[in-house]
């Protein structure tokens, strides 16, 4: 294989907010290689020419083919469906590095490649409530937690390669495997969506037509809520590429939310205390070891 | 009854996050009248004293006496047990002002107050994850929504005089019934209250001794769990002085979100795009119409 590094040649699969960054990201790093931008819409491609986040531009996944690092930044249902498409034209000993927010299925598409590629599987912790080229930032990734996880295609050298790519564009990367990744991450990214969202329909119903409900809204429940406004393609290929680790958190969630909601009716004032100072407790412990720095 | 006005002799009652930061907000806008902190902590007071909040610092009720605005800013029960104490020692035309977060229960006690006297419930749309003194601020209430709810003590003087001091503190203020205030509370602060302490509850069961999930934990989850860390003897306050709409809200919140639990598990796809897709597109409404400038 050819030593993938700060010269090789990339094409970027996606030019979104998660794709669209990493071309800037690279480009700010001063990226020796071309970079090659594949999106299906033009005036994508003409934003990212505009803002020379990429050198070429093209619609068709073929133009990935002279790439040595193909990466994949599309929603985790379409890259499912572009792997096995990338595997067949790409050239021999060039590295597939996705950046889809679930693992364990990407990872079993990637162990299918044929072997004359390598391949690992990426989620870049990061995100925001705005999605597109338009929303790309190329500081996106700096000092971000940028997760790896091996495949069947995972040389030593491929993982070293990806894990390079991840710290030019500025983030720090941690190795995991794709099912521990996975259900971390329904507990910590895809339930809490779940709950803004639930929380945004219940209030939206339970208002009807009364604006003067939104207008009393203040930082609370704007922070709470902030998760519902995410890109709902994304969150559902999430939801749906997870939803047995979903399921199960949603399950004790609910277990949760009803012990407290029985102990709010009975006036149980001691073990509603007891509950929420635990998490009130836990929560400030977070804070103050470091959450905060992660964002 | 005397005119309440900027020369007013005002004693503020609790010198925590809410009354430390009125007396730090009256002090910098130049209150004429002597501001008198009462607390039953000496550090409080000795700190209040420090930070050139109070001119007279009190650990007894009885020094609000003299006062011609009495404000009460601890947590609600607290609240109800010093409205008939303070409706005793109130000096003939003083006005009471509460600043605790439900208002049915404070404004029924009020209204059993002398007719020598006159007051109005109050409820200042802001707060922090930290209380007491030290956090205290006087820019708190800048450009928050300042909540008066009328009483059946409450002339149009007293209202006139309450609205004079939440504005003087930089708040904007809004008349609103108390029944009314209570329910929209229950679904724009205290749901999501109870939401985020559910969720952080189930990731600490969940995650047990394993500290790998909280460090992986990034802005989403940070966002939706920071009122878990609110001051629990103030929320305990205001559940059980709201009960009845947070047991209402959380009925709907459950449904809600076994809704979206079903259509997970069921991999009901088009139901779940819909269901999603409206909530993102009304909190990116809210979002746009301002929810952002009010917090």
């Amino acid at each position: 294989m050819k030593e993938a590094g700060a010269e090789s040649r990339i094409a970027i699969i996606g030019l979104g907010l998660m794709g669209g960054s990493l071309a800037l990201a690279l480009r700010a790093a001063s990226w020796r290689g071309g970079i090659t931008g594949i999106a299906r819409s033009r005036e994508t491609l003409d934003a990212a020419l505009a803002a020379d986040a990429i050198d070429v531009a093209s619609d068709e996944l073929a133009a990935a083919r002279e790439a040595d690092i193909i990466v994949l930044a599309a929603p985790v249902r379409t890259i499912l469906e572009q792997i096995p498409l990338v595997g067949e034209l790409a050239g021999d000993g060039a590295l597939l590095l996705d950046m889809g927010s679930t693992k364990r299925a990407v990872v079993e598409a990637m162990d299918r490649l044929p072997t004359r590629l390598s391949a690992v599987g990426g989620h870049p912790m990061c995100g925001k409530e705005t999605s597109g080229f338009a929303s790309a930032d190329g500081a996106l990734y700096r000092d971000k937690l940028f997760i790896l996880a091996p495949t069947a295609r995972t040389t030593p050298a491929a993982l070293a390669a990806a894990q390079s790519l991840a710290e030019i564009a500025g983030a720090r990367v941690k190795v995991m495997d794709a099912a521990r990744h996975d259900e971390i991450v329904a507990a910590v990214s895809h339930l809490p969506y779940v709950v803004a969202s639930a929380l945004v329909t219940t209030v939206a119903d339970w208002a009807g037509e009364d604006d003067e409900v939104w207008r009393i809204a203040a930082s609370g429940f704007r922070d709470t809520s902030r998760l519902a406004a995410s890109d709902v393609t994304m969150m559902l290929d999430i939801l749906l590429t997870n939803s047995e680790n979903v399921a199960d958190l949603l399950r004790r969630y609910s277990r949760a939310l009803a012990d407290l909601a029985d102990a709010i009716y009975d006036e149980r004032e001691e073990l509603l205390r007891e509950r929420l100072e635990a998490a009130a407790a836990r929560r400030r412990e977070e804070q103050a070891a470091g959450m905060a720095r992660r964002g």
